[in-house]
């Protein structure tokens, strides 16, 4: 098993403290395990990360059961960005080169370049994000 | 229920007769439920594809517990591709707007770039293929 001791402390990261709410985000899905927020930093509207609670940086490090939470989570979580925003599916991404807390991108496709991490990313105001959010949120099941 | 009758014809696609050998791939692993082989186009040494042999072409219509266990598989790929390929770590990605038939996309990172779809893609030799493919899968437990 890998040692994550020596990160703990570098990972009271930006997404604990999100997860704690000590800094906000524009949460869009909560369970006990996981939590969906929108990107901050969206590559398209609607770009959600989903993120487990427990502060494990290496995605496939996830232990099993909670890694098939965190899918099942996400399925639920893919379908209401669905319902919300206009796309051929919802794709998935996991990088995890920047943040060491392992998160799923998931990302609504029209194209195969709305999945291209090179692209410029897109902005938009508070407002809008929060209304983006309460409304993916409110088709969450 | 998405009704997938319509894409039952077209979906005795190239990945299905992968799945029943009809076609040749270079396979790293399987199980009764899931087919793991290379990437006939890979991004990077190593690019890897899990897909279920059920027919489904959207990856978030995967039933649950078929969705759970082709995520805990591509963990045990993963974790092979990891062994045998120099990378920080593996990456996952899940596009699914050309072939219908649902598939993960597993890809050893060394930086964002390797995860980048409108790269050219490598070419390798079915003779490096079937190395690369052998040695990941003589990692997979």
């Amino acid at each position: 098993m890998p040692d994550r001791t020596a990160n703990t402390k570098s990972m009271a990261s930006i997404f604990t403290r999100i997860i704690n709410r000590d800094i906000p985000a524009h949460i869009v899905a909560e369970d006990d395990r996981c939590l969906a927020f929108l990107d901050i930093n969206p590559l398209v509207k609607g770009h959600t990360l989903v993120i487990p609670k427990a502060e494990v940086d290496y995605y496939f490090d996830i232990d099993d059961d909670l890694l098939s939470a965190m899918t099942l989570f996400s399925k639920r979580v893919a379908y209401a960005i669905k319902q919300e925003i206009p796309c051929l599916r919802v794709g998935v991404c996991v990088v995890g080169l920047e943040v060491p807390h392992a998160h799923v991108h998931l990302i609504p496709l029209n194209s195969m370049d709305d999945i291209n991490f090179s692209k410029p990313k897109l902005k938009f105001s508070q407002e809008e994000l929060m209304a983006i959010a309460s409304r993916i949120s409110s088709h969450f099941k």
